[in-house]
């Protein structure tokens, strides 16, 4: 395929719950400021299966995709360097920060807050497929990255694979576990969930020196190939432990004089992990919320111990252009570390109704989509 | 009275519940490194409503009592100067912190906070009456002040009413609001409680430089008070808006471009204020949870808020001897700003279970012994 | 004066050192969100003194003067709220932060330090006035704020005077010792320098809940005005005690213990000042560079202290969009505290040469044209 | 030897600059609180070359050494645990923390910085050996471990070897590079010098995560064993790059966008290192002065650096406890990392004076006393 060639393939989210088909789209020219980029690798996200449900307030039709990594196609008029300076040329590999905060409102001028922009446009979730320029989302042949998007040519030393293989939840825990919660050298540090966001949080915990990682999360295919990877010291399948209170149990006996974590990163998504996180902090030590991404209304939690443990509980949602960049830096002594490749499970792009069904199911960690053989 | 009587007057809790009744005790000599302490002032706190209602695990008998204000009646060797390096004399006026960390756990040495030291020596709390040196709470007419006590010369601008105003409320209060959750000058604050440490806490936040204080609590008497000596630009009273979601509503109206408060600060005490406070909180604010000391299981509440407006929960248990130091600094500066003196309600010994009564119905905001008259 | 006269007046400066005169410029129509603003009051500021020396890398010729307090004129199309969210209207009274940051730099967007922008717009700095819209300058009877600029209509219960009284000192101070340095309730504090950067962080320090406040300054003229509006509770006087040990003897003196003092707020501009400052600060103090604008090269400083004192030494460089925004939520409490007014010198646009003087010498605190007669 | 043998070895410091000799004292019995510990390896540090130097305000006579591991050899009354909760029984494997600060003062109480603690009783330093118990450093068979000591019972995948190889630089490491100055997962790190510290620390740097680190120092031969073992990513000889500004300039190259680095840490311990590493760090970035242990009196500095560049410089003195625990807790993720034996050279205690002269001089890294052989 080239340049000229007219239309190119995207998935389109025309209708919740239906099924998904490929359709064609025409290729746009990049206007002054933007970068085409021909898509490689697409991943699909946990995010992915609620917005095809319609468990979020989102625009239609849009062509799905928030994760990508691909090569510069065509480059718009005054487009010379990527987001961290390097020079940027047609051909290069690169991937891109799916969102682009507004740069002007209390929480991306006053606040320094950006994820919390209200007007973030982001690809593969709020752009529509009706109008100009269409291609903005990642499950297709070609992406339009407007102008103010965080593009970055990947280092030399990173390759496709390995900058796919975490998607979102990469810089979602460079954001979360480094910057908001924040793990010290040494540090016992305890993940609830072992999805995407907990296998990436959990790695980011051994980057900075934790001293004891315990995952605990299931199902036992996911905790064992963390296992395999090297990630995490100690693991808790919750099939296997039902009970939570076992489970506190077993964080404290593997917690120095049985005083619980120093740090806790909630990133499994069901309210019921807040109150067990609680309990296997220990005293003067953080609770992170990554995972509750949904508002599934209220559960039992037992205020008290915020005040007698001397809690601090902290929140972060989703990430910036930063934590992107961040992430990229971190790259390649994650990937020297842990064998990331091993998270994909590669898919055709017609198959992409069987990829969101293994997401949704946790059959597989990371689907996506190969779109070079075209 | 002088050193050579050989009695004094002491407040004994024999059994939780019971009418209490004041004894009579042999005044000790101070052994090396102690002061044996004269209280003229001593204050009566909702936890030793708590104590005596026996929902705290004491050992009993106790003398009750830790808040006091008073005078050096003997020093023992060794003791040159108090524990800010002041000269200490007798005769000298002090006030002294109610609790002696161990400095040799985990708590007092790694982690840096003493507040959860597990054997801590609480005067009025956890000293026993039926052992030396017996006197060892402050409703008494003498207290014995051990090793390691941090005693407090009072500064010269000071009086004994202002010392003992905010009882322990103050250094709680520096604790929770100013270390824990910190203040910025041109902070909206929502205090959350209207009781001896809600007051002190919204003074130590307008004392930071708060822009906005509201103060929601009750009963009307409580709000008055604070009102009339200009505690809190705004008051919600909880007993004539009792609707969270009203509350809610005008505290958003109170606020910049009705994101929240920057900070919210709960000390009324119950758990359902937390809910409260999560929602008066904007997005990036703090909200910590300092009146949270009794255990009274769960409550519903929402953690999606937590991620979703990256909130920052933290929680504060008491204080230790550098937040009382820390009190006794900035407590010139609160009392030059509000007549602190109107806060108390004076009490004779002898009407002990008046004052507790009138502590446990929030009639007074601070009952206090008066001990000067003997 | 109405929007239909073609010409305003305004101070240019077309040569360094040269004599500056007043000259007129066609008043512009606002684009769509710009704001076209009458002046009423413009300080004159250290810096103006520096610019007119030459001693800074502006372009020429410039209207001079980068702080302002007037009214909304002329609204361009799209304008229809202040920064914070407050409707804005015609005739509306407004200040507006000085500089537009970029915001899609490195020091923008990642390192969220707007203030190191390196191609920042700033009002009566680096706008040429052989362009369009020639007027982005205060000291003029109008200016032309552009899209972008951070506008905000003045509190109800803030006078004009009080908003210019404090000029970009205020806003920097905000950064400064707000943010980067950090005052806590109760903190001994000391201010070097008694120019407007210096009173203005003093009298946050004491906003932020300072126990004690030691001014360093002079000439006499100066501290006598800060004495008398009730800024520092202690002042030494340069030119009275002329030897640095002497003074950090005195400072000594004023901390508990002799420690020395929490926070040391560099606010001199003489390279001299911070070893005298790191002398002056207790061992794990804080000691912020807050006035070493210029680049007068290396002096003798010992390093040995930062380590053996455990020193946090930090540096703070102007403000952005949100420390003027900190400022104006603050002031309203800096204005119920301190005769703010009491700090301006009034002068004619005319006589833009004496007002300058008089701010090189020190004679005056903060010069401000009033263009209100016109 | 068995603890009835009367009479160990110690080498005492008499005299200052005079040959060391090896001296003969009684094993003390443990009194309760204390235990005996046989002495297996003692680590010579540079501090020690200052002491035999009398260049630090110390007793005499001493016993040097303040780093050692060894094993349990009497056990006094009461005690159970080690510091961390452990048991403790005679022949473990331990370490002991060098230094027991007071627990009282305002450093150890209020300011939380218990490495400022004028009353720290330091082995090796200023415990005099004509005094019970005579035994107080670690060149001996045996060590006084006095009640308060914090003693570490090792790790079972923890040689001894791995223990001393870093020495007091460790805990050291973990409270200025961990502690005070934080290393952010994904930071360009510089470490100036390559002497103990200087490894340490650029080991912690990689630990928590940097992405690269740039190790200047010299000689070629401390940075071709760094090399070796993995330590940097990039090394600059100090001899072969002997100007400051090139060396700057190689650190540029080495930043993204030729920033400079996010942190600066300097170990070098020359004054003049701190002027370069304020070049070398970025704006926004840090700088630590964690060398500079001796007062060598000024150095030219440009404090228009600090203020310009809104640099955080900040200082660390020693450790504590707390650091000592630190350090053991991420110890074995240290040794995994990196080959900690090949930083040791052996030494039998009779040959005290060639290990004191070859750490004088940089020839080897850690010279090691092996009493293991008596």
């Amino acid at each position: 395929m080239t340049p000229e060639q007219a239309q190119v393939r995207a998935v389109v989210l025309n209708e919740f719950n239906a099924a998904l088909k490929v359709e064609s789209a025409p290729l746009p020219e990049p206007r002054p400021g933007a970068v085409v980029a021909r898509v490689d690798l697409a991943g699909v996200c946990g995010t992915d299966v609620h917005l095809h449900h319609g468990h979020l307030p989102i625009p239609l039709p849009i062509v799905l995709g928030h994760e990508g990594v691909g090569r510069v196609w065509q480059i718009g008029e005054g487009v010379v360097t990527d987001f961290s300076g390097n020079p940027l040329r047609e051909g290069d590999a690169i991937a891109w920060s799916s969102n682009i905060p507004c740069g002007h409102c209390f929480w991306c001028v006053v606040a320094g807050q950006r994820t919390l922009c209200e007007s973030r446009k982001v690809y593969g979730v709020n752009q529509r497929f009706d109008e100009f320029p269409r291609l903005s989302g990642g499950w297709a042949d070609a992406i339009y990255l407007q102008p103010g998007s965080a593009i970055f040519r990947l280092p030399d030393n990173l390759s496709p694979e390995e900058m796919i293989a975490l998607g979102c939840a990469g810089p979602t825990a460079i954001h979360g576990v480094i910057e908001v919660a924040g793990i010290t050298a040494g540090d016992t540090v305890v993940v609830q969930g072992s999805g995407p966001v907990g296998i990436a949080s959990a790695m980011y915990a051994h980057l900075a020196g934790a001293t004891r990682v315990v995952l605990v999360g299931g199902p036992s295919g996911r905790l064992n190939l963390a296992r395999e990877i090297g990630v995490g010291d100690i693991h808790i399948d919750i099939f296997e432990i039902p009970e939570p209170s076992d489970r506190v149990r077993l964080v404290m006996d593997a917690t120095p004089a049985r005083r619980g974590a120093d740090v806790v990163l909630e990133c499994a998504g069901v309210p019921e992990a807040v109150a067990e996180g609680w309990e296997m902090a220990r005293r003067g030590g953080t609770f992170l919320a990554l995972g509750q991404y949904t508002d599934r209304g209220t559960v039992p939690l037992n205020p008290h111990l915020i005040t007698r443990k001397q809690l601090r509980i902290v929140g972060s949602w989703g990430f910036a252009e930063k934590h992107y960049l961040g992430h990229i830096e971190a790259l390649p002594r994650l990937a020297a570390r842990f064998d990331l490749r091993r998270l994909i499970t590669r898919y055709d792009l017609e198959d992409v109704n069987s990829a969101l069904q293994d997401m949704a199911t946790g059959r597989v960690i990371k689907p996506v989509f190969d779109l070079t053989e075209n």
